[in-house]
This record gives C-alpha cells, sequence and structure tokens, in this order.
C-alpha cells in the first residue's frame, strides 16, 4: 500500500487547512485518508465541494497533554487511530501537525520501532541554496543521547538523503564547535571514533555554518542542539529576509517593485516551515511530523513528503541498512 | 589606567593587519601599545610612517600548540607578555587574534579569575535588526557546564549587556529547544530554577530564534551550543546575503545598482566577523578575544571595545556584580 492517512484533527488550524491540504494532495495524485471526527470532517469536504475517505476517530489529544498517557489513554484519537492504521497494515504511514510527542508516542507504541533502532529520530531537510538539501538530525526527538545514538542517526539520515535526493552516498558530518579532530564535548569526542568505523562515509566534523555548504550531505547531532540550529536557521533566514525587504523601501516605487519581483523566488526557497514536515526514522512505518502552524500548502507538501517516503521503500531501506551494522 | 596591550603577532594576517589596526585606533583616540617582536613592528610601523609604543616579545604561540603548556613554557611570548602587563597595572587589558585557547589560559593564570567566578566566559554580542544588541554566552570557553556556571554567565552578560548598551536591566533568557518552563534537557530544568532564584531580570526559556527578537537582551548556554548558535547566525546570514546577491543579478545594470546601494548598509550591519571581538569576562582584566581572521577593520574595531570596556569599568562592575550573590 502506499496510502497515506492524515491526521485532520491535529494543528492549530485543523480540521478547515488540514482538509484543504489533503483535497489539494488527492487532486494531484496521493492517496490519502482523513482520519478524524467524522461530521466535522464531511462537512469540510463539502464546502469544498470534495469526497474523500474518512476513518471516524471521536477524539484528540491536546497539546498541552502527556503524549504517552494520552495515547494510551485515547484509543478513539485521531492520532491513535492513524498508530492502528499503519499497524494493521491498512496505511503506509501518517502525516501529523498535531503534538509532536503524542505523534512520537503513537509511533513508538503503536507502530513499533525497526529492530536495531533505540532511538527513532527527527530528520529535517534543509533547502541549500544550490538546490540540493542537507538532513540535519535529530531535530528534537532525542535531547540527551549517547554516542552510539549518533551512529544510528548517521545511518537512518543516510539512507533518507540517498532515497530522496540525487546523492549516490551521502556525506555524514558530526555538528561541532570546530573542524578539527578533539573538538566538541565528550559526546562528539567518543561518537568520532564510533563514525569513523560505521558503515557510511564519514568526513569528521562540521560546524553550524556548514549547513548551507555543498560539502555535507547529513549533519547529526543530539535533538537539543538539532533543534537549536534549526530554529536559528529559521529565525536568522527571516530577520535577513526582513532587513532586505526593509531596505529597499528606500528605492523609487518602480525599482522596488522590480527588485522584490526578482527577490520573490527566495520566499519560497526560505520558507522552512513549508517544507512539508520532518520524518520521524526508526519507525516500521513512513511518519511525517508537519509544523503546528501547518497551512494547507504545508499540509499538501507533507502528504507529497509521505507518500514519496512509501514510494521509494523508505522503512525497508533503513531496516536493510541498520540490519548490516 | 585605560591603555590596551594589542598582542600584535596574533591572527592569520599579523602583524601587518594588527599594526595597521592598531595605528587607526590610535589615531581615533584609543591608548595603544603593541607587544610583540621589535624589529618586525618597528618596519611595520615604518612602513606606514606612524609611530606606537611597542613592548619588546619575542616569541609567539601557534594555533596547534597545546595552550596551558605554551603559556607557562613561553614567557616571551606575545601573549604572555599581553597578560603580564595586565597583572603589573601597565595596562587595563589586552585584545588578541591568536589562538583563542592561549589567551584564555593567559587570563587564566596571569590576569586571574574574579573572586567568585568559576568558569570566565566568552561573551559575543549580536547586532538586531532594531539596532539594538544580544549578548550570547557562553559563545565557545566551556563547551560542558553545570547548572551553576549558568548562573554565572547570566550575572556577568547581564553588566555586559547593560554596561555597553542602553539597557537599564537586562532581560536574560534560557536557550532551550522550546520556550514552556520544562524543556531542555536536565542541565536546562536545573538551571531554570537557579536562574529565577538569582538577582537578575530572568524570563524564561527562549529559543535560537529569539537573537533577532527585542524581547531579550541576554542569552545564557554552555559553550558548544552557543558556538553552533554563533556559526550558525554567520553562516545563514551569508547564505542569505549570496542568494539575494544571486537574484538580483536577473535586473537590468541600473536597477541592480541601485538595488545594492540600497543593501549596502545591511552587509556591515550583517558582518558578524567584523563586530571586533567577543569579551572574555569574569577575569581581573579586559580581555577581548578577536576572530583569528581579523583585518585592520576588525583589530581597530575590537581596541575600540577594550577601551569602552575599560573607561566604563567592566572588570570592577563584573566583579560588584558577583559579589552580591
Amino acid at each position: 500500500v502506499s496510502r497515506i492517512a492524515l491526521d485532520a484533527m491535529g494543528g492549530d488550524h485543523a480540521p478547515s487547512e488540514t482538509v484543504a491540504g489533503a483535497v489539494e494532495a488527492a487532486s494531484e495524485g496521493i492517496d490519502v485518508v482523513l482520519v478524524g471526527d467524522r461530521d466535522r470532517l464531511g462537512d469540510e469536504l463539502r464546502g469544498l465541494g470534495a469526497d474523500l475517505p474518512i476513518r471516524h476517530a471521536p477524539e484528540t489529544i491536546g497539546m498541552a497533554e502527556d503524549p504517552a498517557r494520552a495515547v494510551r489513554a485515547k484509543a478513539g484519537s485521531s492520532i491513535v487511530v492513524c498508530g492502528r492504521m499503519v499497524r494493521d497494515g491498512d496505511v503506509a504511514g501518517f502525516v501529523s501537525a498535531g503534538s509532536t510527542g503524542a505523534a512520537m508516542a503513537t509511533a513508538a507504541i503503536l507502530v513499533g520501532r525497526v529492530a536495531g533502532v533505540s532511538r527513532p529520530t527527527i530528520a529535517s531537510v534543509i533547502p541549500k541554496p544550490s538546490g540540493r538539501h542537507t538532513v540535519v538530525l535529530d531535530a528534537g526527538a532525542n535531547p540527551e543521547v549517547k554516542p552510539e545514538h549518533l551512529v544510528e542517526f548517521a545511518m537512518m539520515g543516510s539512507v533518507l538523503a540517498e532515497v530522496y535526493h540525487p546523492v549516490v552516498r551521502a556525506r555524514v558530518g558530526l555538528l561541532s564547535n570546530g573542524e578539527e579532530r578533539g573538538k566538541g564535548r565528550t559526546l562528539e569526542k567518543e561518537a568520532y571514533a564510533l563514525l569513523e568505523a560505521a558503515p557510511i562515509d564519514f568526513i569528521g566534523n562540521v560546524e553550524g555554518r556548514d549547513l548551507a555548504s555543498d560539502r555535507v550531505d547529513v549533519i547529526v547531532t543530539d535533538g537539543f542542539t538539532g533543534n537549536v540550529l534549526l530554529k536559528t536557521t529559521e529565525g536568522v533566514a527571516g530577520m535577513v529576509a526582513a532587513m532586505v525587504v526593509g531596505r529597499l523601501s528606500a528605492l523609487t516605487e518602480s525599482t522596488r517593485r522590480e527588485a522584490l519581483a526578482a527577490l520573490a523566488p527566495l520566499r519560497e526557497q526560505l520558507d522552512y516551515e513549508n517544507t512539508g514536515g520532518a520524518h520521524l526514522l526508526g519507525v516500521k512505518g513512513v511518519v511525517v511530523i508537519a509544523h503546528g502552524s501547518s497551512t494547507r500548502v504545508s499540509v499538501r507538501n507533507a502528504l507529497h513528503v509521505a507518500a514519496e517516503g512509501a514510494d521509494r521503500d523508505l522503512v525497508a531501506r533503513v531496516t536493510a541498512r541498520i540490519g548490516i551494522r
């Protein structure tokens, strides 16, 4: 199967934006099933003059709830129903813009970890100026890790880079506070030797600025540092873009309009929120976690990302790669 | 005294750029003494038709040497002579673009820690779009820290923000992977309670994107994460700037020239390498660490930063603040 379940009740703008995004994705060939309250989803579909399969789920899990407890207690919640559908083979995976914690707990409890994976990890795919991409992981699932977890991340991130992007063999860098060997905390020093011995193309330490460079395809770090790296990137890109637009206001109206038109494609290129969500790697199904603030565009993009993961056998390839350790 | 010693032999472009930067700073009223090889510095000065006091130091410490060992072994090195001059009260502080490790070791061994400071820390001052600044510390001196060290950083960073910038009372944020209380690693969770109890204006957790926002004046974190934050900021700002310039090439020549002229002031605003160096806080003298790749502009700026620190009694104020715990 390559059908994808959408947690249609998850996210700040659910269900109106989630349903609208699903309708767009379906019109582009994605096989999607909406999971959530039957009546509300039916209303949204009617409003759009569209028809999509619905799997009823009467409950929801809020952002403030304890994820693991809520997942165990609410068998009828939209995210838990998504997880059961993956477990039962009804769908290849699910997309959620709801609580990241609940999505991770659902994946761990219902979908299950790939044999040999001790820590499933969130992988963000960041576009570079060259048109290539950098996979950054862990993006926030595991704030504190051991050196051997970084090796798992490196192997799974390599698969993701090789599956999605025109990379024959992904080059993996270890995020550190300097390029020289021996830089870093105890974590990086111990992980360095393990990464050298792992079946990956390890290029050594890299720095935050390498996110934009073409010398590395996969950057591994703990989930705390990865989260800081990604949020800083978003923040600085937005800041510089705002400063540029501010400066151009000094120009005459027509020159300004021409300059802004020339810069317009950058807006999309730097719009990290709309890249469509991050993969949760290391579980026995395709799981894509979208931004809580996802609009219909982000939801549509996330469904495409999930469908590609299913079509390209992402889970089977991760399983095979982890097996060769 | 408010005289500043310059390690004229430190940095990728020493001594030509260091001497040129010192000559510029001196012409702007900074009282600077060059420290390094008497003959080479004399030659540089003659080439510029300038005259500045020189303190002879026949040796240098290379980037690859073990810092603490080299500082103990090379009593005649330019950085060690700088440290002795601070210790003996000949100068208020020193600036170095040489090995950061050697500058830190010199500060610890010769200048000495302020009573009550267990970990001197490097504080970077980052310009914001609004014209205000954010102090980020630790920027790399201490890759692994304990919660109580973050409290020291917060207090010293508050002094720096209040001394240099128009801030009555600096607002301090703890860098974490989310704003809610309870986010972060064990380090952040334990530090949160200590920061609440400290004599500072603690606003809670902040994220990487807050570097550019006006809601926080001081961001505290460990030296590993701080280094990643700062290098990512540098890298992304440079990347976006390059993408903007690339896009503008699609315009006609005259429109392009107008747009680039309007954007020119941003180049300086985003040029983190030329901000003039970071303060090493918590030692009994003004110590400013400049980028290894410093040009004359960076060296001049760093000397201004150091002279301001001396004029505004930075060290006495840090000492007083740390004493009120």
